[in-house]
C-alpha cells in the first residue's frame, strides 16, 4: 500500500499562508531544503484541491513535471490543462484505490481542505509540519476545522535552522467499536 | 522586569479543549509533571480572562493558593471571591505596570483571548506549548485569530513521553519603524 503524506510549513498558530496568500514569512533554509531533497524522490504523485491548483497555476506551476503525476480534486472544474488529471468523484474513494495501485509515495498538498477530508476518511498515513517561529495571527489554516478526531503517533521531532521545528507523525487507525449486531446476536443466544 | 509566559497544552491543530471544554485527550505524563514542577515554583502570579476564571471556579479552583496571586480580567464581572483580584482596566496597561513591580514570574492561563491581547501589546515574554499527538478537528484555539504578527525565537524543542512535544519560544520585540514625525521634521529642515 502506498504511503500518503500531508506535509506543510506553518506558523506556530497553524497557518500556511496569510489571509491574502502571502508566504513571505517562510524560511527557505538548508535544513528545509534537505528535508525536501530527501522526500521528493520518494513520491511520484501529487494530490491537490481546486484552490491550491488555481494558486499553483497562477504562480506558473501546477502541471506535472519530472515524472510526477498530479491529480486535481474538484466538483466545479470541468477541465485542467494537459499534464494534470481532474478527479470529480469522491476524493477518499479515489485515493483509497490509488493507494492500492503500484507506485511510489503520494503527497497531499496544502490548502488543508482536501487533507482534512482525506484524514477524516482514514487514507492519510503521515502528517509532517515545518513549524515556523512566528504567530501570524490570522491566515489560511493548515487544517480547517472539521468533525472527527484523528490520533497520531510522533515519528520525529527536530529543531532546524532558523528556529523552525520539524514534526512528523503517523496516523493511528481508529479503534473500531465492537459491531452492535454481535452484541445483539449474543444477547439473543442467552 | 518580571517574565510573563503564556503556556498551554494543545492538539497538533492548535486546540486547548474540545468545543464543549473537554480535555479527556490530555496526557498527564511524568514528563509533563516534571515541566510543571520546574515551572510552578518560579511564578507567584496567575493571569486569566473571565471565561477561564469561570471554568476554573466551576471546577472547584480559581482562587489563590500557595502564595499565588490571581488576577481576573473582565469588563463585565463586578466582583470575584476573596483570594482573587478583579481587574477591569485595560489588561496590557495593567500587566505592563505589574511587570515593573518586584516579584516572581507571571503566568498567563489559557483561554487564549487574554494571551492574544497581551501578545499583541508586546507584554508576553515567552510562549510554551505541550503539543499533543492528536488532531481534534475543532475546539477552543490556543490563540484566537487576531490582527498582528508576533515573531518568536525557538528556545527549546523536545520530544516527551506519550508522543508529546515541548516547544518553548521567546517573543521578539517588533522592530520599530522610524517615527514619521522625525521624517517630517527632517523634511522641514531641508
Amino acid at each position: 500500500m502506498r504511503t500518503v503524506t500531508y506535509g506543510a510549513a506553518c506558523s506556530l498558530d497553524g497557518f500556511i499562508a496569510r489571509r491574502d496568500g502571502g508566504v513571505d514569512w517562510l524560511k527557505f533554509t538548508d535544513d528545509a531544503r534537505a528535508v525536501m531533497a530527501e522526500y521528493w524522490p520518494r513520491i511520484d504523485t501529487l494530490l491537490m484541491g481546486r484552490k491550491t491548483w488555481e494558486a499553483a497555476a497562477k504562480a506558473g506551476g501546477g502541471g506535472s513535471a519530472g515524472g510526477i503525476q498530479t491529480y486535481v480534486f474538484s466538483r466545479t472544474l470541468t477541465s485542467v490543462p494537459a499534464g494534470a488529471t481532474l478527479v470529480r468523484e469522491d476524493a477518499a474513494d479515489f485515493v483509497r484505490r490509488l493507494k492500492a495501485t503500484p507506485g511510489k509515495e503520494i503527497c497531499v498538498m496544502g490548502g488543508g481542505e482536501l487533507a482534512r477530508a482525506l484524514l477524516a476518511a482514514g487514507v492519510v498515513d503521515e502528517v509532517g509540519l515545518n513549524v515556523h517561529p512566528v504567530l501570524l495571527g490570522d491566515g489560511v489554516p493548515f487544517l480547517p476545522p472539521a468533525a472527527g478526531q484523528v490520533d497520531l503517533e510522533l515519528a520525529e521531532c527536530r529543531a532546524m535552522a532558523g528556529g523552525c521545528v520539524l514534526l512528523r507523525y503517523r496516523t493511528v487507525a481508529p479503534v473500531k467499536a465492537p459491531a452492535k449486531s454481535t452484541a445483539k446476536s449474543n444477547a439473543r443466544r442467552r
